[in-house]
């Protein structure tokens, strides 16, 4: 009997791999095979993380290009490569756990009985936090996380989210913009003052190297106007921070940066 | 005049430098001073981040001990240092932005008219993200962050926070719960079933080097019984993770994981 491998579920965090903690960068080093989608090989080559394409020599993992709807049948192939003594490493983007990879590796190995498979889970940094760095500190009191995909949930359900979120003054980060975002920005409105400070942030730690043309960017707008900016909204790199009334716009002489502060404090106290 | 340097913001991660960025290590290597707390500093020798005490010879940055109620003296020192040239790295645990330095530094430079010192925030992995990742996939559906420290605000603001949060079915994960933990958990269990899974974690990702004497360490529990638990709340290093309808523990031949899926789907419609 062969020993078994590990299925490693590894967030590279949302950029290029600068962005990547340590423990990934080792954990696809030293992986056997390498799961990943066409963009994040990209990253991953560019860095060194992988070698050049067909010059690894005989210690160049595997890499088995992702794709979204292959999901199933790349995690089945994941187990059994385990089973063989392999160590594969999942690649997500961000984090796992944030609308990443993890959940269905976990629903997966419980409905194929894999429990003989060793599973871990590679923390990254998900887009809210690397957005939220290039923007100064707009996430600096609770926040939280609305994904707009509708794709296995109703519409309901977000729009709950939505208004609790709102009505209760959490920082809300909009994740998987490409569809929905002007309804989702509509019903925050209805609970929300129109002057709260929005940022919509594009390929966060990309630089020019992501899916946007533009490269890493973000707009400073307000609740009232973010609707009207459908042409910053790219596509899977565009997520959307909505300020609470406490956040302001504050500039030097280099950016524009969004601020929340963490409420009712006065410097002299900290 | 001199050249500015720049004022870094960095977080490092819930746990030892092997889940900390690349782009963080970069800067806190490069940096002309340091400013960490003692716990940090620890960390990052042990990596060899920052150099053995006393052997970095000329190229070792001076490294400031930072420790609570010294934040404004010690940002208004780096504010200065950047003015002299300097590069600064000002290290917080987890991501700055969550619960970190980075509204300091901004609400303070804006205070002290200090619109020339070039600020840049470096992410990190927040501790809702590493406690998660060591629990398997209990965050993989919107979630929400709760400071309990009731410090800077009203317990009102987080009561209502909390309930709306629960109503609305977003994962919780609370911070700061060395005081109030036990008040939070009843007003969640005012809004949500008993039987829902509850996650309380310690130093994610500190193996033994943490703060909690037991080292790196989940307990599973329930929201009916987590307040029973006061023997894992254990300080600083503590965050509880609540789950929704929705998340289950699963075990396998390993290890005991909980798993919040996206919701409503099938397998083989992923």
């Amino acid at each position: 009997m062969t020993d078994h491998g590990t299925l490693y579920v590894v967030g590279i965090g949302p950029g290029l791999p600068a962005h990547m903690t340590q423990r990934a960068r080792e954990v696809i080093t030293g992986a056997d095979c390498v799961i990943a989608s066409n963009l994040y090989q990209e990253f991953l080559r560019q860095d060194g993380t992988l070698p050049p394409e067909g010059e690894g020599g005989e210690a160049e993992p595997e890499v088995v290009r992702s794709s979204m709807g292959q999901q199933v049948e790349l995690t089945r192939e994941a187990f059994e490569r385990v089973r063989d003594g392999e160590d594969v490493a999942n690649v997500s983007g961000g984090d796992p756990n944030v609308y990443g990879k993890s959940d269905l590796v976990f629903t997966m190995a419980d409905a194929d009985d894999a429990t003989d498979v060793p599973i871990e889970i590679v923390p990254g940094v998900t887009a809210a936090l690397g957005g939220a760095a290039m923007m100064g500190a707009p996430l600096s009191n609770d926040f939280c996380t609305v994904s707009l995909s509708d794709k296995w949930r109703g519409w309901d359900e977000i729009e709950e989210k939505l208004r609790a979120a709102a009505i209760s003054d959490f920082v809300v980060v909009l994740y998987n913009c490409w569809r929905n975002y002007e309804r989702a920005i509509g019903i925050l409105r209805e609970e929300r003052a129109d002057d709260v400070p929005v940022g919509i942030f594009n390929d966060a730690g990309r630089g020019d190297a992501g899916r946007n043309v533009d490269g890493e960017a973000f707009t400073v707008t307000t609740l009232g106007e973010a609707a009207a900016h459908e042409e910053d909204v790219g596509g899977m790199g565009t997520s959307i921070l909505v300020g609470t009334h406490e956040t302001d716009t504050w500039r030097n002489d280099h950016e524009t940066y969004l601020v929340t502060p963490r409420g009712g404090r006065d410097v002299e106290d900290f």
